[in-house]
């Protein structure tokens, strides 16, 4: 068998540096070997992460461009948006292959970033190379990156659910509303009022309603989609869950909607996807998406109904937002870049009940 | 001191009874002679309302109808939907007044009953006098009427908050979008798989994303108060609460959409509601309404922003379900109906945190 | 009517300082006039307590010594432990009754604060003078004060489960185990990795699972009430809820125990107590203590098993430690100094199902 | 490659045979090719186990004996007590080997089974060659065994934490108190009062907390390591939580108790046990046993604290209830008695935060 590639984590101590440290750990062809973290310096990573106890005994460090260089052949860059530009560049020249998490190259145009972020971009020359990370839509264009920018959380799962719509030209495209729920690892590991369990627990709390920043990345590839400037109205919402999203899609058909039509649509743009599954069903609790049944998996559940009323037809998209939504979906990346297999280390199938 | 009206909660086993009883029980013009179950007859009251153990050792019964008319001066009827209907008709002829918190006097015409409830009304004499039992909306009708009907917990949480502008004309009517989110307890008490803790625990569960019966109570109150038929886009959620509903309202403005024009519609609306609150912060955790904070409240706390992008009008409105979206509100229209202060017994401020 | 008592929130920005103000906003001879925090100053009341909105229209304030005495009748300090005892010898000094939610006057030795809060006591002289506040055992003695100190919310809900056998002499007192279990609230407002929502949410976790603080009280007081030193074995466990506290109590018979007689010792120590109520069922879902029941009100309710097999007598006591465990509590011996009827503002049943 | 090992599933609809199946989907050298159930004949497996969808196109059915025994070479038996005693034995004459989830076959004694399940056991023979199935106490009899009974959730986490303390005498066997805190689904996918959500979230509750039925599994083994009769204070709890188990296990020295000491019990008696890991830690949040730690892993997480002023050794041990407590287990015993690597299948690491 030949040797395993060595890939290492830049910012392992939050959940996403977690998560992608607890997938490969399983993964058959991977080997991490550096765990930065400058706040946990000199911490055994499973203090942070207590699932991988018995896993690794690797510590955080702190270690120079150079020995990141020399140690690894892949790395995932997790830290804050903002911080990402800052590194990314440097290891970019090293002719290491790269997927960022931040938001830092998501956005093709500094104009966006002007908007959404209030960042003059110090790289715009970067935008117009690197890839987004959406398997599912550009699985040629991953494979020949070097550097792929993995999108939001409730970014991929909107467009996921809504790219077959942008292209098939099925929905009025001026007036799509995306009501979104996510638990609360998606806010990350630092500790605030907001996230205080006594605040925390048990809320159905609005936030960003208006011009939340993942807007920007959907609009932008439902725009390149359709071939038109497509806007959406996005509001999410934190619930009482540590982890999952559900994306409540409300559109209205164009022309008079069919259930066929809808059908042909989703299987037109994922008939090989394997971590899309189409779920709606007659009976039982499982009949719409429910991020419920996606712990810890890589899906993004996708189902609908149609309103025959109001020719409104209603998407319903789920994940994991630390795995599809995150740390899952930029491992698939890392494996298409990788030469593995895309589903290598990720058919886990979730955990039911939980 | 005036004695206390005699009060009789018809099907007091369930949440809503319970929750009727709850209130009753420190309500200062009120006493409580019957609580009916044929289910639970014989057993005491706290044995399924723990909380009111010390506070009534009354059992329920399963009386004969001369027995109601006889011990009672009002009646609060909590059975379920197509029961209701068996057995208010007789309690009106007794001159009783009564709540009916069942859909079943709800709607108005017998053709919305067929197509939401496939059901023939075999009362339709009834619709036509029957006070649907929104205080708010309809004070003067609620205090001349002897048969309220009580909306149901997601219509009057939505319908608070779109009546403003349904009348004011600042919204397309033709867009409208409910995306609700509710609590287990207003889905009662029986169980089933679907409510097993270990299946509805941490779920983000569409629920009748389609032609949710609460739809015809909302799209019945904003076409009266346009003045025109007003078709609801609406999909509420089970999430892992038991009390409380959110619902976020998506609109968008007819013409350009202005913060002032909007408090204007809210205050014209609300000015002298005292259950009614208009939630707008600039910072903190409740800028926006939440119902975390209205666990045994009566309120209807309701906010906004303006996506200018959009031009869309995001309504955001929050209650307890089981007070202000049930037996809260009904005893608040008991209250007009008896004479009382609208606010006897309703004026507890709710748990903060919890 | 005769004017309001006024009373003064020293410390209102934390969850006990919100609680009480929430009860007395709803006391009928009560006026709250002052409520300081220095963080908050300025700041709106209803901002961080958001179910006070519309209940007042108060602000933090920063006030000095003089400004509390001129402007109170009452005061409760509720502020950090060694705090407390930095300001409320000056605030006896002008005459006013206090209740002091902090540990700084709990117990009566300066060694058991060397040992248990590693603190030299600055005020032997007041640990002598100081009155426990448990109105259930020392109710004279509460009604006499004019400094009490509640006790923490652990300690109270186990003493008032074990006192009527350290009275009675029943149990082995050598062998006392006290597993408690808790909710969120009780560690108050300040936000850290331990609370944050993602971490703290769903856990079991042991607390401080040797020589937490609060065996100090309890060891005290039993102590005293049984006439020798007895040690307690406490292990305090977090769970996922943010109101309440169950403590599950084991004990040994010294002789052979009786259902009769476990009654006898708590009818006798109880039998006039309004918040200890005793819940022993043969069946339905309350047939023990459970804090789900208990939300906003401010009883104890203490249950018992004997276990024949092993001649165990496990006691189980829960309360609501925002309310019998602290600020209902702190509330109760209020009404005792104030000669108000004791239970004045405090007959909330609780919300059930919450 | 060797052909895969033909497993099935009998009794496949309820929790632990859902877990069972979705370790089995990922299992190296197994093929699950039945899983029944009465109930749910010819319904897809994926309906009731929404995280298999894309896993398994297999469906539920209802076989007769020799279906099962010309498909299977290794079954599981996950039906309800009382059911298994009467398709094991006819099982066991195949000569297929058998691992047993339910209790049927856990206690050695007739008489246990008189005592605490009121139940003459059909099949005493039985008892004596059906080997308890916990690989880290009796991994060479559980490899040489055909019949395989797995023990009690709440009972193997505790006997894990205690059979060290037994064998090393070093604890007061006439005290040992094991308060357990247990999630809801250990109670199995039957609906009830007590389970729905509305009751069942936000609990302490107290379940049976005298003579619960895992307490003759923990003394029958405990007697058996220290060599004599030993009782036990048992008393669960349910809590907020569907997944996880922690046992809080307060024991007293015999003699002065020293942390060396205790360590070198653990060591003795695990040194090679991959799935029993020591947790403790000085800092972190992770330095006692949790089972937020836990979900989806086989680990049983052992730590203690001495608690100096009592001699008290107090042991917590954390398991995911379907894992280690079931479904985890089981696979590993299979595994032995297979003759494959202990591990194969069963090194997820948990998922952290969830």
């Amino acid at each position: 068998m030949s040797a395993s590639l060595r890939v290492g984590i830049i910012g392992a101590s939050g959940y996403v540096g977690g998560e992608l440290f607890r997938i490969l750990v399983n993964h058959p062809k991977v080997k991490v070997t550096i765990a930065t973290s400058k706040q946990y310096e000199g911490e055994v990573v499973y203090r942070l992460h207590p699932n991988l106890r018995s896993f690794t005994e690797l510590r955080f460090t702190s270690p120079k461009l150079d020995d990141i260089t020399s140690s690894c052949d892949f790395v995932f860059t997790a830290v804050p948006h903002g911080s990402a530009v800052k590194i990314v560049p440097d290891l970019v020249k090293t002719g290491m292959k790269i997927v960022d998490m931040s938001a830092d190259f998501r956005l093709q145009s500094t104009e966006a970033y002007e908007h959404w972020y209030h960042f003059t971009h110090p790289h715009p020359e970067m935008l117009r190379t690197t890839q987004l990370g959406i398997p599912e839509l550009y699985r040629v264009k991953v494979r020949d990156s070097k550097l792929v920018a993995n999108p939001g959380c409730m970014a991929i799962t909107s467009i996921l659910a809504l790219a077959p719509f942008a292209r098939s030209g099925m929905i009025d495209l001026d007036h799509i509303v995306v009501d979104s729920k996510i638990g609360s690892s998606g806010g990350g590991t630092k500790p605030s009022t907001g996230t205080h369990h006594a605040e925390r627990y048990g809320v159905i709390r609005p936030y960003k309603p208006v011009d939340h920043r993942h807007t920007a990345e959907i609009e932008q590839e439902i725009s390149r989609l359709s071939g038109r400037v497509v806007k959406v109205s996005m509001t999410p919402h934190a619930v009482n869950i540590v982890r999952g999203i559900l994306c409540t899609i409300h559109t209205f058909g164009t022309d008079k909607l069919t259930t066929p039509a809808v059908w042909k649509s989703l299987r037109d743009s994922y008939q090989s996807a394997r971590f899309v599954r189409f779920v709606k069903d007659k009976k039982g609790l499982a009949k719409y998406p429910d991020p419920k049944f996606l712990a810890g998996s890589n899906f993004c559940d996708i189902g609908f109904e149609i309103d025959e009323r109001l020719n409104r037809l209603l998407l319903l998209s789920a994940t994991d937002n630390l795995m599809k939504g995150a740390a899952g979906n930029a491992v698939q990346c890392m494996n298409l870049m990788a030469g593995f297999d895309e589903t290598d280390g990720l058919l886990f199938p979730g955990l039911h009940p939980v």
